[in-house]
């Protein structure tokens, strides 16, 4: 770590804090400067953070050097993890679609998706069972009882389910009855229920949040590593930004980027990630040539009735022409679909 | 609401639209143009929103003409909101000073600070006590043993208190023991929250979310006085932007805009709305000017070494200096202080 | 348009308007509803410009209904422009590539710079001949002295030429001698420089400004067709966003989106757009699969002492990298290199 | 400067980077450490620039510790510069109101504001003579013959003239003519324009780019410094952000920042800077207290027919109303108007 000082800072104050790095096990460096005296403190700088030394009013700024996830980087862990879900890989060589409803309406719709889907070339089943909604006025999902009917849908067509938890309670009522937590975008820092699903043996889909850096989307799957499950799939699922001509900003840069700083797998939303229909094919074609290792799409049956998240699901003819059109991309990537 | 048609809607496809309009009870209009068709619904336009127009694949776009939030607007109760907590009321009469460290560390801290920041015009106490933290190796709160110092440290210096809740459970175990509960950022939009903090009598302080806008805001503070509590309080406490020279942008466009349409109190938190120490007095003076109900500051006794969120903290010595500075703008703007 | 009166307008106030309206030639319509009143206006909403009844003391909001652009719009022009570029042609069946160093800065790196690219299968040389820089203190360009040496490279190894120009007096300068002008982010909406270049025969590549939406890049392109010129490119480069990973948020979604309602060519930097060097292949590959018409990307014989720009810059070896591997995905495509 | 080696550097590569920092002029140091080595370069590191170590491969990042600017910054000179524009002081004893129309439109126009600002205490008149504007259809200015009704209205009031000059030539036409020049957010980094109105001694008022950085605008100011203009007043008029309910989130934390890093006059934007007239009140006074030493706002003398920018701008009565409101925060920030 590096540490610029203040400029009245005087040498007995940076002996100070030379003193309370050395304390901390790091080997203290004192660089005094013409117009700055700058500190360096070299080691295990993640044992730092309980000085706060960015808050020292001796000092301007602090710069780390390494990253401040671990357990998730490249660099101790150069070769891709491969995440198992009930047999579907997340891995170099394949290409996984998750598909389904926003959330789960009826047992007829979810029955007819799941069929619609795997016929398709889907891998695995999505799908809401609880939805806490923006407007108290909105539909708030079928809650356990839509369960049943999900993985009923789904173990008929022999599809792997993956749905949303939303608090420690959801994990433990769902554990071992689905075949992958999603945590959504608005939980992705919230930390009791990453180490409530870092707790478990399920694995784990964690979407980025809506105004989350990478380094923190990073930093919460390192959480749920750190807790004890390594299978955790990052999910790009659009940024709020100025634009308004989409609902979000797909961040492809940050698939990339992803793919070269950590190990895990990384997925793609382009629902969510656009919020516009006509845009879904599009990005999940570039999703795939962006290195992505996979998308999760929405889909109805009839999206014009769906309960919720309308704009942004496809029906089942237009799934049929994503998995279509993405086909050759997959191809070109090197990889293949199912 | 306004329903603007596709070019190539025909005009068999908007009558099916003007029944679905009229079904629901409201007025349908038709008005055909020369390029597009737009069509209209007039009555309570809420009762539209399980018809989702603006998915329909026929449909452009939709425009909402009255706002979606109801009880929190000042269309329908003109009247200011006064939220009374312990006594302390935030109105248009006084200034309320909400003052404490970022966590209840210890019960020295906790003692020092109360009686600190009573002595120097504070009217609440505020300090974590269940601290979800960012990375998992930082402080994460004392937990139940932290309230116990709390309420104590408060009650013995007559200030009422204000603490954060994270989940269901929380609130039911801190119901009563606090004067005020804090819906922090990340949890604006955690409805389940929401829903449980509607359903006490305790007086909420809701936190915009760092992403949020104005009218989520108002939403999510919709959701609790829809379900039954009406002491709510509005805190703008800064916004994720692009720059990068402050932690977050505070954004006093959005205190000035609320008190405007909303009858509800709306305070300030300078803190984390600069992230900056040398920021906090002058934007507590910008709050006060711009029409806010009162602020809200970390203040810890040695920000030094204090355990989370140091760098914005204030000393005991660098309160009383905020206190005295912002007299002469709270009674500028016709308030007093205590 | 639609138009939404405050709450307390009253119906003479209405009446004003919509004689306004009327006598502009729009068909005037009045809509009174139990909360609001709202107004219709029929026809060439783009004649009402100069009313501006979004500034008018009693009217809320208005809604535009027709597209704010109009010549570049594919709703009247449905089918795709081409654009020639001394006869490079950015259309649905190739994928144009142009490369080149940032700034124009010796004769040797040009003439290496283009014999490499050229070898490598790029179309157009791109280099920069005024450089105006953020820093007083940067290197500025070669001026006029640069311009000789980059079109002698260019034509020595057949290649068109790409050149930004910053303002009307370059436009003058450099017309006839270049075969592409290039307009920055920085003067997307330097009205007067647009006129210029409209006024020209010479194809326009436009890039969108670094906070621009996705409307307000149309409108730029309809300022240039609208004077004249309609050899118009667009061009997505990043929007600046709160992500600090990354340089810029290459907008991928801007690209579909503008494939969609604009008839006009559009071609990704992501060397701009990222801001990374390793990020630059898959970004590209990316820009393909999302439907651009081609890329813009930096080259320079070596990259490690540029003058400017040299962190986002490919060395000749890595350019042909880039070749090699998104081949693949034009061909997936269905388009073809040069 | 701090420079960080990627994970794969070697001695030999970390030497040749010392040379390069030697070579220049500053001392260079050697850091090894487990996981990373550091080098640092201690001096007058702006001489670094031409290095561009940032690009180099073997480097990851760097971190200047110096600000970039220099002359604008408060550290070198600690006293606040006072701009002295035709007897108006920008300095800590007074607070300076600039008011006027965004377009000069005709004579009557223009008297009739001038008179009637003056009259309620401006001590500077606005107003846009040449007027860029976003879409083609819309009203372009009146040019030169602006200029005369402009400078008539001012001289017979006795108020100083402020207006927005677009490109260098303009600057020839207008030195000596008007009493200070407005650089417009578009302009914010056109590097030719900052250095014409450099050259000339007339102040300038430089307006904070859409999207630029704090940073990024001290620096566009230390441009014109350095160019031989000190007389340079700083404005900060919204940035471009998420939030839609506002036309643009004025950034009050710049103004306090920029108080404290550099020792230029800082104004506020406050009709920009919303978007929204029933703003401008609130937020000039917010202005005056985060310690803005003066505001710049917008007046018509009748906003509902104004061809720019109407909904924005303020009718003398409103005018007379600010005037009043921000008085005691004036007095209250020891101030005084006029």
């Amino acid at each position: 770590m590096i540490i610029v000082l203040k400029a009245h800072a005087t040498q007995e104050q940076a002996e100070k804090l030379l003193a309370m790095i050395e304390s901390k096990g790091l080997e203290p460096l004192y660089l005094p400067g013409e117009e700055r005296t700058v500190l360096g403190a070299l080691g295990d700088e993640r044992k730092l953070g309980e000085l706060h030394l960015e808050n020292h009013p001796d000092v301007d700024t602090v710069k780390q050097i390494l990253s401040p996830y671990k357990k998730v980087s490249r660099e101790l862990h150069p070769e891709d993890t491969v995440v198992n879900v009930d047999g579907t890989r997340f891995s170099e060589e394949g290409f996984v679609v998750i598909a389904g409803p926003c959330a789960v309406e009826s047992e007829q719709q979810i029955q007819t998706v799941a069929k619609g889907i795997k016929e398709r070339g889907a891998n695995l089943l999505r799908g809401g069972i609880f939805k806490p909604r923006t407007s108290p006025y909105s539909f708030q999902g079928l809650g356990l009882d839509g369960l049943e009917m999900f993985s009923q849908a789904a173990s008929s067509n022999q599809l792997g389910t993956v749905t949303e938890v939303t608090d420690v309670e959801e994990v433990a009522q769902l554990d071992g009855k689905v075949s992958m937590f999603q945590i959504g975008a608005r939980n992705m820092q919230n930390f009791r229920l990453l180490k409530a699903v870092g707790q478990t043996k399920t694995p784990v889909l964690l979407k980025r949040g809506m105004s989350a850096k990478i380094n923190e989307l990073l930093l919460a799957a390192e959480y749920i590593v750190d807790n004890g499950n390594e299978q955790v799939v990052l999910c790009e699922r659009g940024i709020r930004t100025y634009e308004t001509a989409t609902r979000n900003t797909l961040d492809l840069n940050a698939v990339a980027l992803m793919k070269q700083k950590s190990h895990l797998p990384v997925v793609v939303d382009p629902s969510h990630g656009t919020g516009v229909r006509e845009l879904i094919i599009p990005m999940s074609k570039a999703a795939v040539a962006a290195g992505a290792d996979g998308i999760i799409v929405e889909v109805h049956p009839d999206p014009t009735i769906a309960l919720s998240d309308a704009h942004q699901q496809l029906s089942l003819d237009q799934f049929g022409d994503l998995m279509r059109q993405i086909e050759p991309f997959v191809k070109a990537a090197g990889r293949t679909l199912r």
